[in-house]
């Protein structure tokens, strides 16, 4: 059954988005969307989000050529996140790492880092 | 290398929990957790969160028994992002799906389900 899809942005008009590797089922990352982005996100079949800190839209890998590519976008049941899944090239997190979950939590309150940097952000990003 | 981990709260005071499959990678749900959530989540081994509509803690299977079983807390870049890994018992949807992403998004705006029921909602919560 189709049906029209009524999303429940939050007060800032945003939805929280997980981004996931198709392949491997990694989770890469977590942004927000605005109407717009994920309006672009459908039809570019890019990453498009919404940066809360610069008030701005941006594509993932506009400066790192780190693109990814959209495979399917998935709506949850109460209609105010998403679920993209995509083709990652290199890598989702700016620090350097595949993913950007790469800290573990104990239960003392520690963290601790569990993945390897697969590039260099200066690099990538340039130092400033 | 441990860390003091530094979680950044949003204005309400909670962060996005990703839940997610560890055996199998599938995402199950995304739900909020405050500090005491996040706390009780470590120490007890299950998934607690904080419901921004009924302003109150609770934790997953209290009502249906499907309970999630935590193995891993990871936390992003930014610390404003918690994945938790878990072992899921019966099904993370309210509404009787396993995964709370069952609808997929189209271009064109419509969403259509793309998963089956695997428990009767009324049957587990009851009719009201």
């Amino acid at each position: 059954m189709t049906d029209e899809a009524k999303m429940k942005f939050n007060q800032q008009g945003l939805l929280p988005a997980i981004v996931q590797d198709e392949e491997t089922g990694e989770i890469l990352m977590l942004a927000y969307m605005n109407q717009e982005a994920l309006t672009r996100t459908l039809e570019t079949r890019r990453t498009w989000f919404y940066s809360r800190s610069r008030k701005a839209m941006w594509m993932k890998g506009e400066s790192s050529g780190h693109v990814q590519e959209v495979r399917e976008v998935l709506l949850d049941c109460d209609a105010d996140t998403l679920l993209v899944k995509v083709v990652q090239t290199g890598a989702a997190c700016h620090m350097g790492y595949r993913s950007c979950f790469f800290r573990k939590l104990n239960p003392d309150g520690t963290s601790e880092v569990i993945a390897e940097k697969i590039f260099d952000p200066n690099q990538v990003y340039g130092k400033d």
